[in-house]
């Protein structure tokens, strides 16, 4: 069996960033069903439809490769997306419920922010130009995710959890 | 039962950082002793006594909201070391396998990031300036190794693996 390299590696990762990616695009509407703010809802609308288009691009990556677009199982985003659901379930109908699923989704959206950052800095590496192109367009939509969940985060008003 | 406020969430969610924290310090060796470089070594080591201090911050907070430390089991922790541990396995004794350490703990520390930024935005919604400070020290140590493992990670020479 020949030695593995970064080739392999990276090919590893872009498989378990593309399992994780479809679980995110059915998780997403899941969660904007569950919000109670119209912005947390929209947000988490908006973000499926980004994440259709992140799919893609990551099917173009796999075509720079020549390899058949194949996901693999990343237990990763099933134990953060897990943690969603037991929020989602345990906050149900509370105040603190739309705060929950912010953290939730900013937890998704680093996970997405360490491995594209990870994949990028590998394509450049390898002298995959076009490939790094493309990651870094998925790179820096869950960055402005991830900001804008932030900002929906420190709006949101919580009167009855609040010591003052 | 009393509805479920911002600060049983703040609760649960440091329960979740204290276990993860406690599953990081226990990892943090194995993959120095994995590591095949000395730069690669000494971050994992170094990290693992940061993340002693942490830990230590965190029993801090459990004291200012009057409750015993305990960890709650965080699935998204054991599935991120899940997979360094996979990676640990496959890439063992090939030119990526530092390459998917750093990789790895990459993952680790945009979880963590995660979390300490919710923590940290919550801490100060509810009015626990102590803990907002304790909760960003270690926010800022979490930034300052990813930042130095992206710089390990670019500086990784990889010649058997490159398409140039």
């Amino acid at each position: 069996m020949a030695e593995k390299t970064l080739d392999d590696l990276f090919l590893d990762t872009l498989k378990d960033i593309y399992f994780a990616e479809k679980q995110i695009l059915k998780a997403l509407p899941k969660m904007a069903r569950a919000a109670q703010s119209d912005e947390g809802k929209q947000a988490f609308l908006t973000h499926r439809d980004q994440t259709e288009g992140q799919i893609e691009r990551l099917q173009q990556v796999f075509d720079i490769l020549g390899k058949a677009a194949r996901g693999k199982t990343c237990e990763a985003i099933q134990g953060i997306l897990a943690e969603g659901d037991e929020i989602m379930e345990e906050y149900k109908g509370s105040v603190a419920l739309d705060a929950g699923l912010i953290s939730s989704a900013q937890a998704v959206e680093h996970y997405e922010i360490a491995r594209y950052g990870t994949l990028k800095s590998w394509a450049g590496q390898l002298g995959l130009d076009e490939a790094v192109a493309l990651i870094d367009a998925n790179l820096q939509e869950e960055l402005q995710t991830d900001e804008l969940l932030t900002t929906l985060g420190e709006g949101l008003a919580n009167p009855m959890g609040a010591k003052q």
